[in-house]
């Protein structure tokens, strides 16, 4: 029995590596060309062609090779993990991912705080200007979406003397930060954001999630960084929020349309600070153990780790 | 008996607010139309017009408004401390000064290190092209100068995972920091550098020390940080190490004059990121407790905090 990647835009050869590293007996495949389909147990996937997924007779487990699910869930083939008989979901949990996304959330935030991006327009106008400093203690980082990564970058800004609150879904008690959930306590949430983060799982009921209605919430001029995925912004919103100094500015790593296309007013805009979503790369060596353990798992006939809730959509 | 300003560059509100708060009795005066002069016992000074310190008969003490002393120095006429009856030199040493020099330094730390730099660039040519990240445990900071705020730094670094080394003029010992010392252990620290930072104290003998010799020393490509004081760097130098790819960029915040000449070629380096001197501001409430402490202690005769070593230059 064999593993099959399946994700025609990712370069394979680092995967296959880590996880020959950790076990050298591991029969690999790589689609197209991963026959015969019935020898395949389980499938990493990102970003696989819709329908791909329903041609392996044998497959046990259908695992993300990252922390989201929301391409898996554009297929409308996907095999229903509730179903009786069909492959069981996972998804790719990682303390070294998660310390990633804190580090660029932190490089964002005081990016801002310190007020770089002011200095860098200075910088174009060729303008000595400095002006006050901000205060930290006035500076609240309001996060969307307290899963792995968001209760980590939650931590880490603490620590770095920010005031933080968080929103989710339902309720979490996490130490140090001021946690509202479901949509009767966004408001309140968002009144108190003066940098809006977002790290929400993109599902029906976030998209667009990120909207002139949502900015105009927040506290005057407050400033958006978009770690989560390109669906959660309705990018015409953002154009207009920055025209009309709703917001101050953002930082954005996710599009709606990645490869961002060259055309994009996002490009040349000179208050969005843009990363080729980057912020936060897995590292094949770091997550080959637990994709070994699900095999391992699998064949065992127990039960996985990091499965996904399919009716939640992460 | 009084205090006087002397500080023609500088607002002295939020100083001599942060002064009254503490002691509302205090008689605080502003150079110039601080007479009669016989009545300063104590003078706040930052680029004070050379001569004017002498013209304060029973003047006790002469207290630095920042961490540095260059400023004093640079007047040729500044009474000797060592010389009796001559006022003593103090400087401010605060830890919230050093808490926001280390942050501003993680802060450009980290632009480099996450490829902000390369990213922006891209930006500007609206090409999106996702590079491997940087390994944190092969980028080296080299710090030159182990001070106050230098060993902050250098604490601050380390805690975010990045190996730190430092040089300084005398040997000294720090927890996790490989540490360099004196003109014979220079080249050996800068081979390892392959981001520099400089918060050396500004003296004869560290003019001009960032020149083409010391990049040149440094691996290819390496990065520079100078938050020390324009006078460390010799500017054309900079851009020389710059087109030759010698250096692959670098962060300025202190200038050979500031405010840095609008013509200057530094404004529009596309790899060079400045800032006005902002990395760490002075903040009066936070540093007013010792310049009060040092009042008292003058009229008590007792020996001042934050003494100045007129030899070394620091």
């Amino acid at each position: 029995m064999a593993i099959t990647f399946i994700c025609p835009e990712n370069d394979t050869i680092s995967w296959i590596t880590a996880l020959k590293t950790l076990d050298p007996t591991l029969d690999i495949r790589v689609w197209p060309g991963d026959e015969p389909k019935e020898e395949i147990e389980m499938a990493l996937t990102w970003k696989h062609p819709p329908g791909t997924l329903t041609e392996y007779p044998n497959l046990g487990c259908i695992c993300s090779m990252g922390a989201g699910i929301d391409h898996l869930l554009a297929d409308p083939l996907l095999p229903d993990p509730d179903l009786p008989g069909n492959p069981t979901i996972v998804r790719l949990v990682d303390q070294r991912l998660a310390d990633n996304m804190s580090e660029y959330l932190l490089l964002a935030v005081l990016y801002h705080f310190r007020q770089f991006d002011f200095y860098q327009a200075k910088k174009e106008e060729r303008l000595w200007e400095p002006i006050l400093p901000l205060e930290k203690k006035e500076m609240v980082i309001g996060i969307m979406g307290l899963g792995q990564l968001g209760e980590a970058a939650a931590k880490r800004l603490g620590e770095t003397g920010f005031p933080v609150c968080g929103w989710r879904n339902s309720h979490k008690k996490i130490d140090g930060i001021q946690s509202f959930h479901g949509k009767g306590e966004l408001d309140n949430f968002l009144s108190r954001a003066r940098i809006l983060i977002c790290l929400l799982p993109l599902t029906r009921k976030t998209r667009h999630i990120l909207n002139l209605d949502t900015f105009s919430k927040l506290p005057g001029g407050a400033y958006l960084i978009n770690v989560g995925r390109g669906g959660h912004l309705k990018e015409i919103d953002l154009l207009t929020a920055l025209d009309q100094k709703v917001l101050s500015g953002a930082c954005l790593d996710v599009f709606q349309s990645e490869p961002l296309p060259g055309d994009h007013p996002f490009w040349q805009h000179p208050k969005i600070m843009l990363t080729p979503h980057i912020s936060s790369q897995t590292n094949p060596m770091s997550v080959a153990p637990q994709i070994v353990s699900n095999l391992n798992r699998l064949r065992a006939g127990e039960s996985l780790l990091n499965r996904v809730d399919i009716k939640k959509e992460y």
